[in-house]
């Protein structure tokens, strides 16, 4: 069960930037140098569209303006609210200040979560899955970045990644007539629906992890992967395409 | 009457933004300093996303995808353009030159003004009350700002509050068929309308006024509202929230 | 056959551009300094939005949500995708490196060019003409801006005058049946139907480029059509708004 693409879309993202992220190495400077983004109007703004865009995404999906695709709709927005939020308070109590780009982190860990969930998942549900989200995707953003140091500069695998695994499996859970979804199919308990949840999360993970190895290993030998040191200082945008992004 | 949330949206958030500004008082430096907005284009761009989101707002208010909703969001479409080019022309006959900072405050108070009305009237009604929204809007502005001081830094009570009230009045106006709006309830007169129109614009700006009142005192003597002065210097972005909107 | 608006918006948008430009002449500074855009990153959310726009201006000139505004949606899509990936690989192979910029303006062509074709062809035809609109627009507007330095400062004439011309013109191929498209009138032949594009293309600019030269020397005599150099230096958001862009 995956309505909308979490593990085709999530998980795979998110573990084809894992293995870029390891297979390419750290930017320079990091972690030792803060690297926020460089204009948060813009993340905000985009994170904005994204949350209106994920409704024609995953609403989509039920390829009929339906009820499916209304309730679709609905815990998309409360999947993400909730990881927002929660995202939020973790950041709050943990580092002491909430801030508007874990905000709208939390907010893309809720949606890249929802997304196998939405179309079988009733209000509840989707508010549970959110809340999870939110937590361990934070946790997992936290651990990749400042215990094990990968440079993975968008979180790709702590958020879709991580966030497509869990909403993959709880799908299988949260899908139960009795927890408000819409059930399973003829004959299936939540057990088997799991075991299916958990092998297609195996086997998605695998795939996708050798591929994008091999895909990688590829390009290096023919084409090199990474710039040199001194094309990175210089900056990619003035080394590859001889363009700035701001000429105030 | 009120289609799209005249009272309980636009004179809710213009009165409870007068209460709130009153209460917090000024910022340091206003009046003296000017305070423009810190990037015009974003304000530019936000603009036209909020022009297309009311249709949304407003025409989904029919909750159908019929003729209401069609000429609900051509009336709010007319109105917010009529606002927008009063706003201009008095700016540029006040201040000598239009700036696009006033187009757009022009087109929000358009907006808000049109939304009690945007179900009932007809394109004359509509175009009636856009350019009413524009001036009316356009003077309460600078009488807030310039004559009484008031700090409201978004111009929400000038514009949403002033422009709400004076939408949910005018409905009760251009409602009327001989005007080209869908007409008054069965043995209702323009006057009767108007009086209940005004009844609700009364009652809604006294609850809102008391209710905002007691919210801000009970926030202020439990967590206080208000930072220091020298927090205020610094920035809320750092101070609160550890972060800044540009690392260029 | 001009589905949404190849002649009345684009060739007539391009022929005033560069009716303009040669009138009004070149801005201070130009062909001698580069005059990239002052902000990239609202160029490339900018160009985002107008594509997913577009999808509503060419879509709904079906005026139904019917199979036509679905193959209209799809046929805009690989337009737009095919000419911005072209103007890329044109860049690329001429000037050694692709930029952003040149691949939101491929977009921008194949968008205009699609246009007028966007209800009558297929998939294949939408494929075609994207290439063409690529390759002909780039070239276009490098012609126009460094051979005969004629400063179209946003290459209205190049991107939306050519690709106009080139999509109405292609209307009349790609429209056949064996070629994919819905087919021409009873008894019209491609030959009969390129030569009626070809008349209406040439009315088009005649018509736009002498009504705008009027217009343009009516508004010369009357108010000035241009800033004084000193004007120009202090530059024309001070000048006659008032306003600056941003005040970080």
């Amino acid at each position: 069960m995956d309505f909308a693409g979490g593990t085709v879309v999530h998980i795979n993202a998110g573990v084809a930037a894992l293995v870029a992220a390891l297979v390419l190495g750290r930017r320079k400077g990091f972690p030792e140098t803060a690297m926020p983004p460089h204009n948060l109007t813009m993340t905000v703004a985009g994170a904005c569209m994204l949350w209106v865009g994920w409704f024609g995404f995953n609403a989509g999906s039920a390829l009929a303006a339906n009820g499916t695709a209304g309730m679709t709709m609905l815990v998309t927005h409360i999947g993400a609210a909730a990881a927002s939020l929660t995202w939020m308070f973790c950041e709050w109590i943990r580092f002491g200040k909430p801030s508007v780009l874990g905000i709208v982190t939390g907010m893309v860990a809720g949606l890249g979560t929802i997304t196998p969930a939405s179309g079988f998942v009733g209000p509840l549900g989707a508010l549970m899955i959110g809340v999870t989200a939110g937590l361990a995707c934070f946790f997992a953003t936290n651990f990749m970045k400042r215990t094990l140091h990968v440079d993975d500069s968008l979180d790709v695998f702590p958020v879709h990644g991580v966030g497509g695994m869990i909403g993959t499996l709880l799908t299988g859970v949260f899908a139960a007539t009795t927890l408000g979804g819409v059930g399973f199919a003829e004959g299936v308990t939540m057990g088997k629906q799991v075991t299916t949840q958990l092998t297609g999360i195996f086997a998605t993970v695998a795939w996708c992890g050798i591929v994008t190895f091999i895909l990688l290993k590829l390009i290096d030998v023919t084409q090199g992967l990474r710039v040199t040191i001194e094309q990175e200082t210089e900056g990619l945008d003035t080394v590859l395409h001889n363009e700035t992004g701001y000429n105030l």
